[in-house]
């Protein structure tokens, strides 16, 4: 019989299963799972001072590693408090494995304090979960959850304490994922035609076999609006983003006939208003499906739709054409010009600009190539950590992180992280003293000013990130002007270790 | 039929029924609700910068007020923000009405990108959920809500965005609650007899009851270790509080032959650990309920019991003897005899010191008459919020908050709603740079030391409070010795407004 508890069977398994880096807020139903980290170096135990950074930081981990990480969660209200990021990762379809501390079996009778339903609330978030009965399934299942995981999504397990404490657990083998089914599509991209690409297809394979689409026949390239994660700049096929409003969705396929996805969904508002359609595809536009919404395999399928109607084309690339440096107070615009023009090569853009989305990913489409992350869900809280997580995955690139300051407050104890890990992240918080987003969404409701704009408002008193950060230990400056937004970009680039820039728009 | 739209009907619903502040963290599914609050001043709306502040400052307003608050908290996302602060309501019997948007009724199967099950997430934390189905229900869903909470619980109403912006919503009449009834027990205390108090119990009229049957009989009174709410200090009767620890509650209850439970449960320990029994009442002690948890008449039949059984008896009151001012750098103890020497009469006392709670027990127990609240479900980031919510509750009485630095962190921009409300909270932050509690635990485990200790630790980079409070527009100093803890926080006491002192305990 093993000589291992099912915490040290389970920290193995993930590590038999290349799951190397766990981001942790553990608690007393967890300390196990901490003890065996001590005899187990190969899994890098990451602190996040609240839930929701750690689960958004393995969001961002495993868009750019390709692989999940594990989070350490405690109990009900440590999954609850992650909750929201795992909403972002689900709709990124990352793979992502929660460990969640519970009680042992015999205590959750007592329905003792922190007692709460676990699996309803994993539920709402994961495709896959399970709790081990005994110390003899900890190690499989964990490996289960892996492979789960890898399938494209969140896998949850949830470990009692007596599990963890018992002695007498195999580690589990690795679990083979089978490879997913390629797609294909019997159609021939004519006239106005245009393809509409998320998840696996904005790699730069999938992006180069939708150029090569596009050169040869016309086609247009649409993407999806906030991707999971994107390929983009400078030798990169370039693809006009769908807007965030359905109106503007609907003015951008204007005129489009034939609409092929490719690992995509049909394009659906994010919010329902009067009297306007939640689906903003124009009538009469027909709708083709080559890979559907998280297939892991569209890029593939891309290539391959290529080979048979673009055999011997090569794509249009996008030229290095950063915008230049522009000058003066800085605006609702000019800020994202800064980073356009000083992004370095290989850079990976976190964006939660929210409101300033579409004017930085006009301000980067030619910059220096890098990986663009964004906020797929729509819950709020996302950049900071997946930053984070992003940098942990990639050690060698700089991360940029253009964060809204409404959404910074969500978890801004990411910076922390960033601190304590050495990340070499650059944060450009832009200050517009105001959930802009809400302002705008208002509007459209009618001529709300009082007690109404007072909830949109966060100038009263305004938040000052410079100190915020400090209290962090994340060194951070100030800029008003589009020049002094170019220094502080420039000089936090070039040192290592984390930054804060705080750009205050007028 | 009515001009309202279905949020007016709901802002007048709420305000009719006395529900007369909304903390809120709104999104664009919520814009009616918000410009609602524009005709209506009678509903005070407090922006908090995180849906877990919302929810804690709800909880500690309606312990202090008696009465619930709403909370304005968008889709699923923000309900699970949210949660973790209502599983300490919850656990502490609070009434609270969540509002929560959710899309229109023919969005939803479009599955946009924030849908989630938000009925599965709501079921975890209420006593009682329900989704108007159209806008003329929802003013009589408002009124059922409020009702529902005023029995002791979470009510949440989930309103599709179409019932929001619709005309033609009446307004709910407000729906009567019925008097709870009221329990007896056929018991007569005798030698060995003990109370255990909680909930409605720890209120004066209940402590006074308790007290005149121990003089009467010579009865222990016990209480909840971390009760929602106890009137306390010089001029009340005592109580021993409930260990944190199962085999201190045991000892404690050595020689204990009757246990007479008064809006109180049988103890539980909040963790199982190996070999230690869950349960830590001693073998052989007689249970008896006077009044089960959460029951709103403990009070009341407590007073009957003790006109049955002491009939001409008065309680012993604690007196006013604060403990002396204590000199030196700070350690784990000498802090709370500072703030029990210099407690103001009348002081809210909200604790969420966590390893500190025994102290500041202790130390208060003999000091200037409080009220004082704690951790009831074991959700850190209970503190921050709540004495928000009890500051906005009572705004004649001064709120102090003490405070652990890892619990801190979790809703931290509760300091942000303080400023912004000018509310007059002085907050200690006891910095010991660590998850005390957690080491504690770890050695309970075994030996841990390498990478299981680092994620206890708190010192790399050391949090900066003082930093951190500025940074969201609340005067902060720090603190090494207890000399100048007692003059950063009398001068706080003196000043209005919300202050910050970082007690940096060596």
């Amino acid at each position: 019989m093993s000589e291992l508890t099912g915490a040290q069977a389970l920290v193995r398994t993930l590590i038999d299963s290349d799951v190397t880096v766990c981001f942790a807020n553990p608690g007393t139903s967890e300390m196990h799972f901490v003890a065996a980290l001590d005899d187990l170096p190969a899994m890098r135990g990451v602190l996040c001072l609240f839930e929701g950074v750690a689960t958004g930081a393995a969001d961002g981990y495993a868009r750019m590693a390709g692989r999940p990480a594990a989070t350490l969660l405690h109990l009900g209200p440590g999954l609850a408090n992650g909750l929201a990021n795992l909403h972002n990762a689900r709709r990124a379809h990352t793979p992502l494995v929660n460990v969640i501390g519970d009680h042992a079996l015999a205590h959750k009778p007592l329905d003792s304090l922190l007692e709460s339903d676990i699996d309803a609330l994993a539920g709402t978030v994961s495709a896959w979960v399970r709790r081990p009965a005994t110390v003899g399934d900890v190690g499989r299942d964990a490996a289960e959850a892996v492979a789960a995981a890898r399938a494209g999504g969140i896998a949850t397990l949830i470990v009692p304490a007596d599990v963890s404490w018992s002695v007498g657990a195999p580690v589990g083998p690795p679990v083979p994922v089978a490879a997913p089914p390629v797609p294909s599509l019997d159609f021939f991209p004519g006239e106005r035609c245009a393809l509409l690409l998320d998840g696996d297809a904005l790699t730069e394979r999938g992006l180069r076999a939708a150029g090569r689409i596009a050169a040869a026949t016309g086609a247009r390239v649409f993407s999806r609006g906030w991707p999971a994660r994107q390929r983009r700049g400078a030798g990169v096929p370039a693809t006009e983003p769908l807007a965030y409003r359905g109106e503007q969705v609907t003015a951008q396929l204007d005129g489009v006939r034939d609409l092929v996805l490719v690992g995509a969904r049909t394009p659906v508002t994010s919010f329902a208003y009067p009297g306007k359609p939640g689906e903003p595809t124009p009538a009469g536009t027909r709708v083709h499906t080559l890979a559907p919404e998280g297939s892991l395999a569209a890029a593939v399928a891309l290539e391959a739709w290529a080979d048979l109607v673009a055999p011997a084309t090569e794509p249009v690339l996008a030229p290095f054409a950063p915008p230049p440096l522009p000058h003066g107070p800085l605006d609702a615009r000019n800020w994202a010009a800064v980073i356009g023009a000083l992004l370095p090569a290989e850079a990976i853009l976190v964006d939660e600009s929210v409101t300033g989305a579409a004017a930085l990913q006009a301000a980067t489409a030619q910059a220096a190539p890098h990986d663009f992350l964004a906020l797929t869900g729509l819950a709020i809280g996302q950049g900071l950590p997946s930053a984070a997580g992003a940098a942990i995955a990639c050690p060698d690139r700089p991360v940029v992180c253009v964060q809204a300051d409404g959404s910074a407050m969500y978890t801004i104890s990411a910076l922390w992280t960033m601190a304590r890990e050495r990340l070499d992240v650059t944060t450009v918080v832009l200050n517009n003293r105001s959930y802009a987003i809400l302002r705008a969404e208002l509007e459209r409701t009618g001529a709300a000013t009082g007690a109404a704009a007072a909830l949109m408002d966060l100038s009263d008193p305004d938040l000052d990130f410079v100190a915020l950060a400090a209290g962090m230990g994340v060194p951070a400056t100030r800029a008003r002007t589009a020049e002094e937004l170019a220094r502080h970009f420039a000089d936090a680039l070039r040192e290592p270790g984390p930054h804060l820039i705080e750009a205050v728009i007028a």
